[in-house]
């Protein structure tokens, strides 16, 4: 039954729009119990003209991106090994935290990290959950790994999830736990 | 600068009332790049003689439980090995998934899981997250974990996630993540 | 999908309420094919005290009393012959149309014109139906008719059809259409 | 004093904005009894992508044709005896009762039966009334007949009135009521 | 045809939300050339609890006192040299500015400036003004001077205008014109 | 924290929107407290088709030009002695009030009158000032004169205020009060 009515000035391409319809409509759901189908969101588009804070006109800044398409774009290109296009994603004070490494700041570090560990490692992914953090959007990517070990052995099905914080529309920091010590440690052949 | 304004039924407590209004202002920001003061956001509660659908009065439903209160409370009430509450709390089809276990559906086959792995553990919290899934809430909680393992040396900042899925106020799944293996494997005296 | 908000100054009981929910969405539904539960209909009500026109605070008037209600108690004293009761629900310049007899403008005409006609008539209804007309409320009521011819022959499932306009709560105008002449004329005995 | 506000999504025409801002205006009227010129009504439209019911987007349906239009434009197909004009504007289901003749479901049967009765009839219109009835819209018409007696003696300012059902724009519904009967029995030359 | 809607925090008494009203409709009339009566004003309350700026729940201030009822009262306190009241109604940086005279800041400079000028002076008001400056209400009061010159002669009808500055509810600036001099100036009897 | 809604029908230039935004600010901050950057005010702008009163669709009057424009645009013509372009400017029963002559009703009479008294005079502005008075709007300009004495001496920073009634875009009233008089009367060189 509830009806959101949201203001917002204009400026806003319909993916955004979208995007905010959502997200209001699942903050709804997480405190009413309502059937998805009884949520309405009602966006009201306001020109400059039509909007005043203090007696001054405003403008609207552009939406922020879609974070989880940017974390997805960022690990896609991590996969191709495309450093630059990733770097590039990347906000000021980046920083990831890996099982058994933490506080590295750069592409370069995690790379130098990961080699004696697997020959190269490749994501299947579950699912993206997004949701709005301290002064940042936070993403969460979880599925299952699979790739060579370094003796070229293969492996897969190895859970992982990872956690970023997306601030201003860059990735700002790398979270990742998963399952490989636990694999490697449960005798699995080649680990 | 949006302006949320919504429209619910009257008998919503002021609790409810507030993570509702902190959720809409949460899902704007994903979306707007407005400073949280300008997000503003305004109930409007109806009694049910003042709401239509069709025709009809209709009358909203109690508001849901917190899913992060539900998640904390469960796993206080695990850690203090309170089964019989903490049972109180899983939802129909629940399940859990650790690392080197899938497929948990009792708290006795965790606890016999975990017994040779750890004396006890404990959490401390870096966070705890809430965000809409699929027909449920989803709650992710994540810290470091202190303990002593099977003989009795102690442990402690050991990285741990766990995702939950709260449905209807109830826990229906907990996957959970740690870097436990990680540590032990890494060498660490006593592990 | 449509959503209607009607805000109306404070006043109002529950059934007038209820009874301009449900005129509003008729409203809608005689214009916008939508399905009856995808209508919403909220009331906003004002205390005199939070409206202005003219930068004047202004009260509301009473409800009118639902037209149907009246035309079915209005036709329920006239069944008992209880004539003040009908009489007082009549407002000025009253009028009624019958089969054969025009102007009527007294109960006791109307009385008298009957006589001839049936010892006695009732209505069993299939309907009453409300409109806006002109300054007045207009309803229908239709069904048949069952009673006794004058020489006491018993007849029933006569159709007919009543208009009436309610002027400001008060019976203003009637008019009668039925199929008394129709049977008469068809041979049914004792007609 | 009420203020209508109604949140539509785009796509009706200008007549259709007009009917459903009298339709809401006279929705009031059946209600408070206020002056029209203190009924203000006001259209919000919005674009399908503003607007979300379970966090997806709707478009709306067309508008219903106007249902007095449709019935007048029946009307006149019948009375030119333009059967194919007339039998396209029928809906499933349809059904007429006349004064003595109950259950047709067609046109011939119509013609057939009226044949013994008069060589021709035409209306005079009073008024057209529409109103929402359960799941169609009711129109009445009515007005008086005129027209030849099998004999070609002519007749007129006969009362009639007339009920239409109008469902998804279609006739579904004719029961007619009129003084014929009324007049031939009170000895009428030539009736 | 304006229709304003204020939404602002419970806590206002009737009186402020009257002059809020009063103040929202003389606003459009300084605009919109409606017609006073084509003008409405609709106040929303909201509770503490259903108002949020930045995912906080905020509070309102007091309103504001009617800025004409702070001069007129300061006006007769000065008229009936009750200083101590009208010292109380001044604010920080209070100053005053006459015909000859300005600057003044303390109300003792004000009575010693005036004694050579008239045994005392009273007002005939002819309205009272009040409009929002820049960071203060302002206040025109104006009307004419009666009183005794220094020789005991009378006068009246002189012209004088005032205009106050009234900041968060405190007199802050008094500026002072009159006719005295040109009274003075033409000639008349004793002045 | 007050949000500001306005409804006003389509045909408004820009200038004419900011100036009805700016005048509710004012008009809130007459009342309430608030820092004018919580003070928001949304114009909804409704086409002549979704808006009806009365269930008729209404147009809008063209906006009242800005009322200190217009009295900045008289005291120009006639600081320049461009006696047409004024009286242009004047409406129907047109007064004015200077010190020592009241009720002058053309401006031949107030040159006239002014001729013995300086050889010209200029303004130098503080301020205007707008309101909304009784079926007119209310200008005040106020400032310093400066300009020669009709033996040709100088005089400068004399002290000045014109209250103007503006009425339906055109100037009804001028009241003007200024220390001309009691700069005299102090014995100034020359004056």
């Amino acid at each position: 039954m509830p009806i959101i009515e949201a203001h917002v000035l204009e400026g806003y391409d319909n993916d955004a729009k979208t995007r905010l319809g959502k997200a209001l409509t699942d903050a709804v759901q997480l405190v009413v119990p309502a059937a998805p189908d009884a949520i309405t969101v009602i966006l009201h588009e306001m020109p400059r003209t039509h909007y005043m804070r203090g007696g001054t006109h405003r403008s609207g800044a552009p939406a922020l991106p879609d974070p989880c398409a940017a974390v997805r774009d960022y690990l896609a290109a991590m996969e191709a090994r495309d450093l630059d296009s990733a770097r590039a994603m990347l906000g000021a004070g980046f920083v990831m935290n890996f099982p058994g490494a933490s506080g590295l700041t750069t592409l370069e570090e995690l790379i130098a990290w990961s080699k004696p560990r697997y020959r190269f490692v490749k994501k299947t992914y579950d699912g993206f959950e997004a949701l709005q953090g301290e002064g940042c959007a936070v993403v969460y990517a979880r599925g299952t790994l699979y790739g060579e070990w370094p003796d070229g052995a293969p492996f897969d099905s190895i859970r992982f999830i990872d956690r970023f914080e997306v601030t201003a529309g860059k990735i700002t920091r790398q979270d990742v736990w998963n399952d490989i010590a636990e694999v490697k440690a449960s005798g699995h052949p080649n680990a």
